[in-house]
């Protein structure tokens, strides 16, 4: 989502392929020899050039936006953050949803491990967002684009999102600067 | 290491503090004031400023040597790697490793599908060097440092690389660019 959204605010056309990971259509011929690595999202530029992995897509395309600041030290810490989301992030919060929500598995039968890692990553960033209005500097970027996916259906992995104001005040700052629905 | 190899191959001065994991170091008040992620490594710049994510690092102590290009294409393909690695190499490569080496685990304990992951990963880097020489363009770039950092150690964690000839070749060339040792 976080590409289309991106995609979307800047007003790029694009069409949207629909990619059923669970009926194995990442790891069909056709879909592996555009993306070896077999994963959802990848774009594939009009003279069939591919490029994968969420957060390499976004940052092609925020390129000389605000969203992707040209000072190198802000600009490292929204990779920080960008890495940190598929490190610590995602294999959490994305993955507790996922089984949730889309293998339908019981609260019970989801690893405590999931949970306890991804509460862990949501104290983190409701300390960031305590002492700052955005992840990084005075503004919207694409390390809130990034972590906001996730964090905005987290809910749907049993992750309680009460607790942590900071984090629900942000997460309508950026749908609304980002345009999300 | 990867920070290390990049900090040594562009002259930089630097201290070196060993922090032991292990025994909880990344958890302590004072290691937490500085990376509030909690992990290893974290460079702090004489200004007190702190940056964390291996690949967020090697990107910004990268920025204007070739090893990052500039060209928004071949850039793109850089972090389409480095967040490859650190969703789909690292967890299972450098965790098997330190599964094994480092907390000495029997082989037979080692999760099988760490295993299968790990040599997914490395099929996949396999067939992109057995088509070109680097992972990115013409030459080296922060892709291969990445890549080579848990690579060149995957048989400590049991993987075998006999059955990928173009991954040896490579780390040789790597090696070589980058002057590890």
């Amino acid at each position: 989502m976080k590409v289309k959204w991106l995609l979307d605010s800047l007003g790029h056309d694009y069409r949207w392929v629909e990619t059923d990971v669970m009926a194995g259509a990442t790891r069909s011929p056709d879909f592996l020899a555009r993306n070896p690595a077999g994963q959802v999202p990848a774009v594939v530029l009009d003279d069939g050039r591919t490029l994968a992995q969420s957060n390499a897509i976004i940052g092609f395309f925020g390129e000389g936006t605000p969203w992707l600041p040209t000072d190198p030290w802000a600009r490292a810490k929204v990779y920080e953050w960008l890495f940190w989301e598929q490190y610590s992030h995602e294999p959490y919060i994305a993955v507790a949803r996922f089984q949730r929500a889309l293998l339908g598995k019981p609260a019970d039968e989801i690893e405590p491990r999931l949970m306890e890692r991804g509460r862990a990553a949501l104290e983190r960033m409701e300390a960031a967002l305590t002492a700052a209005e955005w992840l990084v500097g005075d503004g919207p970027t694409l390390a809130d684009l990034a972590l906001v996916a996730y964090t905005r259906t987290a809910p749907d992995g049993g992750f309680d999102l009460a607790p942590f104001p900071a984090i629900r005040a942000w997460i309508g700052r950026v749908e609304a600067a980002f345009g999300i629905g």
